[in-house]
């Protein structure tokens, strides 16, 4: 059986950052909405306004600490369609965990009502030069933490 | 909090159909492996192929009939990664729900070995031709499954 | 025989607009460069940032006035490749023509040195409700290039 | 001025493959119709399937040799659209030349009636690991073209 999640959106996310970026008409299918696949985009522009925002903490801090940092899980609910030319406001909130896991959420506003267009997360591991999935946090990682969020 | 989902390809497929498709050099990253949101077209390809072999609940089945489905839930669990030139072997499950939607698992394995890439799910939502979600499965869906699940 | 097609970036640009983009990472591909097909999208996005600018020549204008204009003729030349997190300066140029087509040229710059990385250009002709190809500009082209071009 | 390509689809073909491919429902845009910039992967479907062909000219192979060999030059012609669930039947050509470059030529039919829906051609060059282009054919390029064009 599968057990759907609830309640993407309402932990508490510890740092966020809101970046928008426009509906492209290659982005729109032909219903003549954004295509559901396209939100994975736009969580990945949320991750990397992020990483610029809270620096140390994008795809080339990792690879150059020696890491990569593959997404493992990723969840999308879809609530209201998104049509060409409209803004799509990326909200990316990081949320803390004590594993050795990164993890964020998403939501996808519509820049000209508010209302939300798609809720999301992702969980990113660490992977060293091995290959191997780490059971701990990298150093740099455990360092950015301490830089960011004052523990 | 967020409750992530469990046990994904655990509920008993009413029908499937397994497709597969070559990893395209354009949809791997520069990590040299598919791109995370790449396996979301691979769901789409699944979800193609179950409709050409269980006809009459594809994309231009739903619109002759004056629906769309929209994808309303989707989630991906990532577990081993794909790189160029191998073969995604997509696994479409169909499982059966009372609820007015249309409910699917994927399971991607590697051609080579089966290991398993990636698992995952969608909910789909039926939407009238006033813009408004079903409550109840429009006619032709309760006659789709009467004709496949000889129930 | 194939001519292969010379001088694009040469003609008197009648109006032009300059857009950026960053790179994205799902953008690049396993060589650590913006995959080739990915300068189609960023044409798209000067044409788009062109039709805002220029206002009446965008997607949804041709759609309003029961036209649509699609794209019958695409070049590109690369010329440097761009990388992850680079910003491409797209620079959109209209170049004006008697014939019942639109023309423009692209030139693509990485932001940070100003070195081309691409150039290309496109033509779109105008496609009208009954399916024809026009054989002369719609009235609301030749308004808008009234309006625009100040003819 | 532009001087725009004629005749692609004229010159002799040395060698070619064709492959096919369904179009995709994220393929298609919200003219109902493949993306003008889907047709790019097209052909890179079309270069794939005559790498495996005519082995040795793989995108790996170039890897293995110590060489890259990007797209210089890309051009498209669009003739005729075509729809989400039609078959596009990709022909590839290649087309020999003294010069160190690699020219495909492309003829993508519509599978129902053989309709051309575009022509298109590409030009690569090598790069070797000094990142240098290369104004003479690498050995391993020339072994193969004298394996399959028997010169």
């Amino acid at each position: 059986m599968i057990k759907r999640r609830r309640n993407i959106g309402c932990a508490e996310a510890a740092l966020s950052v809101t970046t928008e970026t426009k509906v492209r008409f290659s982005e729109v299918d032909s219903m003549q909405v954004v295509w559901h696949g396209g939100y994975v985009r736009y969580f990945e522009d949320g991750r990397e306004a992020f990483g610029r925002r809270y620096e140390g903490i994008g795809y080339m801090d990792f690879y150059a600490n020696g890491y990569t940092a593959p997404i493992v899980d990723l969840q999308v609910q879809y609530l209201s369609p998104l049509t060409v030319n409209e803004t799509a406001v990326i909200e990316t909130r990081y949320i803390d965990t004590e594993a050795a896991k990164i993890c964020f959420e998403y939501v996808i506003r519509r820049g000209s009502d508010g209302a939300v267009a798609a809720r999301g997360c992702t969980t990113q591991v660490f992977v060293g030069s091995d290959g191997e999935m780490c059971l701990n946090n990298p150093v740099f990682y455990e360092e950015w933490k301490q830089r960011w969020l004052k523990r």
